[in-house]
C-alpha cells in the first residue's frame, strides 16, 4: 500500500504530489519491539485501556475497522480481513518487519518523539527513525523529568534548582517540551507563576512522598513555568495534549480554550504554544491560532480514531486555522498501525478539503498544493527550526 | 411510505435489508389517545412548551416541515401538504387510526416504554406495542417513583427504606431505569453517594413538603445511588437524559461529559450507563463509549428533530463511538409523528453514512451490514437481555 | 461579480431568486473611508489584533483566500491574484470607489450599523447606505452609552438616571441596542437585577476612574437591565456577540448557553434576543432559538472568516433554528470586504443547504424559497419592524 493508493480523490497534480510529499510527523511516541497477543493489541488500538466488554472487540471501532483496511495490504493480506487473520500473519513477519513496512510506508521524513512513555518495550526516537527510514528528534515531556527530580531532591530548595537544571539539560538534545496537564489537573489552571514560597512549601510534601504522580496545582504550575524560561531562551516550542484521551482525564477540563489566559501570558514571550488533538474542541483550537500569534495546532491522534469519519474533523480544523498554524502529527504510540493511519487519515482528510475547495472553485491549485506543503512539513520546520 | 422508500441512497443488498430490519426502540414515551387540536399538536412536535410567536408557526421547523414531507404520505396525502390539510386529515382518520399507522410504518419489533410522563392521555406501553405490531417493555423513571414515596412516607428513615423498596418493586417488571437528573439539577452533581446523615436531614425537609418537585441535590444523588443499587442486582442500565431538551434545562450543565467522574465511579460494578440524546455534546458521549466499557449512546430525539439535517448529527456520532456501544431510540412523545420520524431518521442518516463508508472504500460490505444490525437491535438486545 | 455569479450550485428558478433577493444586514460596522496600507489591511481582516508571525501573512487564513478569490474580481483582476496585486489595484480605485463597488455588489437592501466602534476614519450608517445603495439605521451599543454617561455624571445617583434617560433618548432613533458583555465579563453573568444600593457602590467607584473601560460585573448588569426597560417600552431588540471574536474575549465563556438564566428571565417581557455569531456554540444558539420564543440567532462573522468551510457551519446552524428565527448580519468592520464576504458567503452557504435538502428530497421548491426569503429579510424585518 503506497501512500497514493490511499487518496479518495482526483486531485490536480501538483496537489497530489504536495499530499504524498514526505511528512514531518510533529508528535509521536515509540511503538513496542516485541510480538503482541491479541489482548495486547486490542489495547493498543484504543484509548480505553481496558478489554472490550464481554461479547464484543476493539475491533468494531472506526479505527480497528481502518486497520482491517489498510494495515492488511501492508502486510500483503485483502483488505477487511478478519482480526485474528491479521494477527496471525502480524505474528508470521514479526514485529520488526510489521513496524519497517508500516513506519516506511507511512511517508514520514521525520519523527518527533514524545518519549515520555518510553519504557524497554519501546522503540526509542532513533529506532523510529531507522524503521521509518527517516530523521528522529526527541519532545521531552516535562512531567517526566519532574519525577525523575522528585525521587532525586534532598530538599525543596534543591528540587527547585535540579527541575530548572534538568529542563535545561534535557532541552539541548530536545526539539520541544510537551506538557500533560490535561491529565494531571485540567486546562482550567490558574495561568499565574505561582510565587516562590508556595511552590517551596509545596515541593516539601512533594518530596515526602516522591514516587506519586505529580497533581499538585501548585508544582505543575511550577513546572509548566519553569519550562517556558528554558524554552525561551532555547527557542522550542511547548506542546499541550488536550481534548480527547483515556479515561484519566475529564474531557470538559481537557477544552484548550480553558488555557486562553496562560496564552496571553506567553503571548510577550514569543513561546509557540501547540495544541494536540483538540478534538472535540478543535475549533476551540483553530481559534486560538487564529486570533493568536503563538498558538498551533494539529488533531493528531484524532484522524486516526475518528478514521472513516475523519475528512468532518479535518473540515472543522480547517473553518479557522490559518494556514501557517496546523501541523501534521500522527501522535502513534505502542503499535506502527497507529503511526501509518495517523499519516494515511491526514493524507485522505486533507485531500477530501482540497477536493472540496476546488470543485467549489474557491482556492486555485497552486494555494492548494502551497497549503498541502505547508501543513505537511514546512509549518513544523519553521516552528521547530528543524 | 415503507421504510424502504425513505432511504435517501442506493445501498447493496444486504446493508439495505440490514437497515430496514425491524428495530429496537430503547427508549420512547407513550402517545396522545385523543384528537388534537392545531394549537396542541404544534406543541407536541416542539421542545419549546410554548406557542411560536404571533406570526409563525412550529411546523417552521425541520420537525415541522419533516411531519408534512413525511407522515403526510402515510395519511394518503401528498407530501409537502399545508399544515392544516395535514391536520383535517389526521383528524378525518381519527387518533386510533394515524397512531396504528405511523407506529406500524416505523418498522419497530420492540419498544421500550419510559411510562414516567404517563397520565390517562398517552398511550400506555402495552398500547404502543399492540398498535406498533411489536413487543412492548417499560424503563422506569426514578424521579416518578420518588414522588410516590415522598407523598406517602411518615418519616425520613421510611422514606429511605421505602424508595429503596419501590425501586426494587418497580424493577421486576422493567427493562432499565432512567433518570432526569440533568433536568432537576445538570450533569454537574457530586459523585459521591451522599452520607446516610445528610439523606436523612434532605429527606425530612423533603417530606415537608411532599408535593414539590424533587430538585435537593442530595436526594437527587441518593435516589440515583439507589436506583444503582438495585440496577447492578438485576442487571439493569441506567438511562440518562443529556444535552437537548425542553427550555427548563441549561444546556450547558447537561453535557454528559460532566458524569464523567460519576461513570468512573460505576465502572467497577458493572451497571451500564446509556446516555440519551448528548446533542450538541454528542461527541462528549460517543468520547465516552469509547472510552469507557459500560458507557453506551444514542441521538434519540435529536435525528427527530435535526431531520434533514440529521445526517451531520449521525455522522459526528459515529467518529468515535464503537459499533457495539451505539443503540436506537426514537424518544418519541405525544404524537406518532415523533416515533414515526425517530426510525425514519435513524435510517435515512445511517444509510447516508453507511453509503459514504461504502463509497469512500473504507468499509466492506458485509461489515456496514453488520453494523447496521448491532446499532438497529443487536446492541439493545444485549444490554437489556430482552 | 455578481451575486448570482457566486452561487455554488444549480438551483430551481424561485429558490435561486430568492437567494439572490436583496438581504437585509442585520448587524455590521462602518468600514475605512481612507486609504490603507498593507499592514493595516491585514489587520483588518482577521480577529487577530495583531500582525501575523514573521514570514507568514493574514492572507494565508481562509478569509484572505477569499478576499483574493471573491473581491479581486469586483475590483477587475483575476480571482487568486497575489495579495500585493490586490493591494495595489486597491489604492489605485481610491476608497470610495472600492467600497462602493464591494457595498454594492453585495445585495443589501438596509444595513443595521453598529456604531459603538466608531470614530471619524469608519463611514457612519448613513454613508455605508448611500454607498451601498441601502437604507440605513443604527443599532446602538449600549456599553459605549454608558461610557459617555460615565464620563459626564456629578454622582452615582445622577449616573443611573443619565444612563436611563441616555440610552433613551438613542432608543428614538436607533433599531435595537448591543451588548459587548461577552467581552467585558463573559456571558456568565448573574441572570438577575442587581440592587439599587449595590448598584449605587459601583457607580460611586466607577466615577472615580470615569475614563475606563467599563467591566464592573454590577454596573454592566445594571446596563444590561437598563437597556430592556427601554427596549421592552420601545419594542426593541437586544443583540448578543457571543462566540468567536477578538483575542480579548475567553471564549469558553461566550457560549450563549450561559445566559440561560437570562433569556429565561426576559421570556416574559417579550424583548427579542438576538445571538450574533455563536460560533463554535451555534449549535446551543440555534437550541436556544429553538425553545425559547424570543430568541433569534445568525452566524454573521463567522461565514466570513471560514469562508470555503462556511457551508458545514450554515449546515450545522439549521439543524435545528426555526426558519422564522435567522437571520442574516455580515458583522462587516473596517474593510468593504467583509461586508461582502459575509453576503457572499451567507448566500453560497445557505444555497448549499438548500440544494442538499432539495435533492435529498426533504424540502419543496416552494418552501425552500419561502425560507431563503425569511431569513434573508423577512424575519430582520418583522424583529426589526423595519
Amino acid at each position: 500500500m503506497r501512500p497514493q493508493d490511499a487518496l479518495p480523490v482526483d486531485l490536480p497534480d501538483p496537489v497530489r504530489e504536495a499530499l504524498l510529499a514526505p511528512l514531518v510527523d510533529h508528535h509521536c511516541h515509540g511503538v513496542r519491539r516485541d510480538d503482541l497477543t491479541r489482548a495486547r493489541f486490542e489495547i493498543l488500538i484504543t484509548e480505553a485501556g481496558t478489554p472490550a466488554p464481554p461479547g464484543t472487540t476493539h475491533f468494531d471501532t472506526p479505527a480497528g475497522a481502518a486497520v482491517r483496511r489498510w494495515c492488511a495490504p501492508v502486510l500483503d493480506l485483502d483488505p477487511h480481513v478478519p482480526p485474528a487473520v491479521y494477527l496471525t500473519r502480524r505474528s508470521e513477519l514479526g514485529p520488526a518487519e510489521v513496524n519497517r513496512r508500516l513506519l516506511r510506508a507511512a511517508g514520514i521524513m521525520a519523527f518527533l518523539v514524545d518519549t515520555g512513555l518510553n519504557g524497554p518495550d519501546l522503540l526509542s526516537a532513533a529506532e523510529m527513525g531507522r524503521l521509518g527510514g527517516a530523521a528522529a528528534d526527541e519532545i521531552i515531556r516535562i512531567e517526566q523529568i519532574e519525577q525523575g527530580v522528585a525521587e532525586t531532591a534532598a530538599s525543596a530548595a534543591s528540587y527547585i534548582t535540579a527541575l530548572g537544571e534538568a529542563l535545561a539539560g534535557r532541552a539541548g538534545r530536545a526539539a520541544g517540551f510537551t506538557s500533560a496537564i490535561a491529565y494531571r489537573h485540567g486546562l482550567d489552571f490558574d495561568p499565574a507563576r505561582p510565587a516562590r514560597g508556595s511552590v517551596i512549601a509545596a515541593a516539601a510534601r512533594r518530596l515526602a512522598h516522591p514516587g506519586g504522580r505529580l497533581t499538585d496545582p501548585v508544582l505543575l504550575r511550577h513546572l509548566l513555568w519553569a519550562a517556558v524560561d528554558v524554552a525561551r531562551e532555547r527557542g522550542l516550542p511547548l506542546q499541550f495534549h488536550t481534548g480527547y484521551g483515556d479515561p484519566g482525564l475529564d474531557l470538559h477540563r481537557a477544552d484548550p480554550a480553558l488555557m486562553t489566559g496562560f496564552v496571553r501570558a506567553l503571548q510577550p514571550m514569543g513561546v509557540p504554544v501547540i495544541l494536540l488533538r483538540c478534538y472535540p474542541f478543535h475549533r476551540q483550537a483553530a481559534y486560538l491560532a487564529n486570533v493568536f500569534p503563538h498558538v498551533y495546532v494539529d488533531v493528531g491522534l484524532v484522524l486516526t480514531h475518528t478514521a472513516a469519519g475523519s475528512a468532518a474533523v479535518m473540515g472543522e480544523l480547517l473553518e479557522l486555522v490559518p494556514f501557517h498554524k496546523q501541523l501534521f502529527g500522527s501522535d502513534g504510540y505502542g503499535v506502527a498501525e497507529t503511526c501509518h493511519l495517523g499519516a494515511l487519515y491526514y493524507r485522505r482528510s486533507l485531500a477530501r478539503a482540497l477536493a472540496v475547495r476546488l470543485a467549489d472553485d474557491e482556492w486555485s491549485v497552486p494555494d492548494a498544493a502551497r497549503v498541502a506543503h505547508m501543513i505537511g512539513s514546512g509549518n513544523a520546520r519553521r516552528v521547530y527550526r528543524l
